[in-house]
């Protein structure tokens, strides 16, 4: 049995540090890059391709609102046309720098807001999907599983990764709730047991204590988590005592879900 | 006989309109693309590739430091690093845009301030080309006759294509003045008989009234010169009637100077 | 009798133009200065309060969502709290270039989908008046008619200012009609006159053919309607005509609606 | 006998946190606040203030060249004119936020590259102190004792305020050395005596190993050094043990050197 695990990855700016990229870039199977919108620059993005190259990681595009100071949190209206445009502005730059450290991006997953909005939105979902097609139809899409975004990848043919958010709560309808953040502030190991059994049981116990099916593709730990990187390593123990193997999609586009 | 003309492309930004483009993309051979960094956002760059397509234009980056507001015009003391990495960033997001239309990029040319960095700094032209032979060796770099930017391309092998200013003034030692500038304003005519000489006698008269030896390989109009769509109307004229062809260089990678 | 009129101004760019400003600075009697998050910068702040001084023109802060790039015409999720700060930020900027030319800045009027927001956002107008009362009470807010920011700011006793736009249509629920940006095509003439019956006979007829009640204490024409200043000097004219003077509210703060 | 202490402060940029703010503005008197070019934002400005009025702390603005991503520390080739407005424009930002608490601006501070450009650059500094006696001339400037600033300020009759860096070393000729940045990995306490020195003996050893005369009016202490809380609450009690008071200038606007 294997499974992917992805994380934020590249969120620094300039001089401002963010998120523990290379204590969590030793537990993942494939880094999220930010592209330089919602965080994230060149020089930033380089030094995340090479620190992804050094512990075999995958790479794929994380692109979000353009909205620094927001960090691509705040929902913004932007049609849908800007958003193929600016996620293929990212993700040609992300390319180039793959192309110098000798790797291929794997995957795109808008980040925030914008991965809420594509989530809700048939719209934006397809128009992400289209350009993506037209450019590059062998990358890997993330996404909730209870989400446009995946109802119109599959629809699409286009090779999704379902993700299960180790550090947040559903909701009955397989929603993340956002009101109470209390997963992050959990002990590791539980949150690891819960990841367990989203993979061997097909499990999540929701906020009202409802079991809700799961199908995980990828697990994902936020950068900005509160201990994230306990929590990120406490996994990787836990899935390697099971025998679970953590492994990437790699370039083959195969169908996951 | 042959010759590439170049002009500066793509430097609209959200509602801010700047150069006549479309104009101007109907008498060049090669555009240089605004990055985003000193002008231009991704939906300006993928309107600025296509309608080069349908003019059948060749297209490279234009990167520029990181200042919007002053559009790239003021030196700005960067890192030969941080360089590269701003010009893999911007050529990646040229180059996905320049796949979505089925084309390939064809040069590199910095913009403004850093183009004249660069002409004066070896250790900067350096970088650029070492980093450009990294990722896509058969680009060609737009550099002035006179710059560390030609010598260190010579030496390093790496295609090149001297411009010519029709819109500016040179000094006796082939440096471009900017003090007066002059040529703007001047009558088209006037313009394009001198970039005709440049061409055809491989000679321009100074401003101090002496005569320096050119060898153009490329033309180069600025989008922002008052009337540039003028002189560029001109130029195309006269060069037609001399029989000279405008092409781009295509990727070939021909050393050409 | 008399009324204001008012018009965005200063929302050039670095070297990017935007708007007749000089031309419609000889017209109205109020301009909205960009405050420099959606529009604008400190040289073009600068130059605008100069151009307003030397017209008689008082000076009011146009502060805008902090997405330069969209021009602020996108909604932005922010929250009241942030728009606080941003309004603070841009109005106190505004204030420093108005004392260095011996003005005093006499209003506040939200630019774009910020404006709409507000008009619709009971908090968000409460949290804009609320911080205006806390640093200068005297300014006076615009808004719409029809409009959560007119309801708050009277019952908080705020100054306001109830604006007519001369160059937008309006549906029965007096709510400004976007999907058709006809009036800007229109005929300036008709577009006077139009302006001219909202003051005298307090009516427009909207796009259903019904008379709607309006009772404008300012008309506003946008900068960025095509032929705006042909808009603007056809009122200048039609009001001069009819013996209405062009007046701003200065700084006494009297309540005006 | 008393002094100032000063720290910039407010360098946080929406999610990224920059600066050890809380415990430095309880050590130090006056607070040089980022305006939002170099760092800072609106929000992080108004919570800078409240903690400064909390502390007991006078506050001015630190104002920046316009790079976010090289946070004002690379020089850009800015007009004098530009700065001035770029000033103003931080400035009255911050005066604003001021006002909602009741406090004034004390003084200026340029930051990082911009500061060393003035301190070089007399028409730089003459335009700084031209723009601030025309809209607020009590403001203190803050500046080296060997610059050009310094020598302008004097002949301008601007109070200045001259700095004595706990965290940098000297040269003969009176500037900082930037190539080793050895102070700041300093012992907090050798760091302390190194002040205290100056204040009382008016004397520090030079990289070079010779005496250098100083007559410090404000301690400063980056608060991007290296454990730079730790060195402020050293430089606290040893200027406490010795009954020099630290305290700001206020707005009397008093010479101090």
């Amino acid at each position: 049995m294997q499974v992917d695990f992805n994380c934020d990855m590249g969120e620094s700016f300039g001089p401002y540090t963010f998120g523990a990229d290379e204590a969590l870039m030793r537990c993942i199977s494939s880094a999220n890059v930010a592209g330089g919108f919602h965080a994230g620059d060149p020089t930033t993005m380089r030094k995340t391709i090479a620190l992804a190259k050094e512990n075999g990681v995958a790479v794929g595009v994380h692109n979000g609102y353009r909205d620094l100071v927001g960090f691509g949190r705040r929902e913004l209206n932007v049609s849908p046309e800007e958003i193929q445009d600016e996620l293929l502005y990212q993700l040609g730059a992300l390319k180039e720098f793959a192309r110098l450290y000798g790797m291929e991006v794997q995957h795109v997953k808008p980040h925030a807001s914008l991965y809420m909005a594509a989530a809700r939105d048939e719209d934006l979902s397809r128009a992400i999907i289209e350009v993506i097609q037209k450019v590059d139809p062998g990358l890997v899409v993330y996404c909730m599983q209870s989400s446009a975004t995946y109802e119109v990848a599959r629809k699409m043919d286009q090779p999704v990764a379902v993700e299960f958010f180790a550090d947040r709560e559903y909701n009955d309808d397989g929603q993340i709730v956002f009101t109470r953040r209390v997963t992050g502030e959990m002990d590791p190991d539980a949150n690891a047991q819960r990841v367990l059994r989203a993979l061997t049981e097909n499990k999540v116990t929701t906020v009202s204590g409802n079991e809700l099916e799961v199908f995980p593709d990828s697990v994902c730990v936020h950068s900005d988590t509160p201990g994230a990187a306990a929590i990120a390593e406490s996994i990787v123990r836990k899935l390697d005592e099971k025998g679970i193997e953590i492994r990437p999609f790699g370039r083959a586009g195969q169908k996951i879900s």
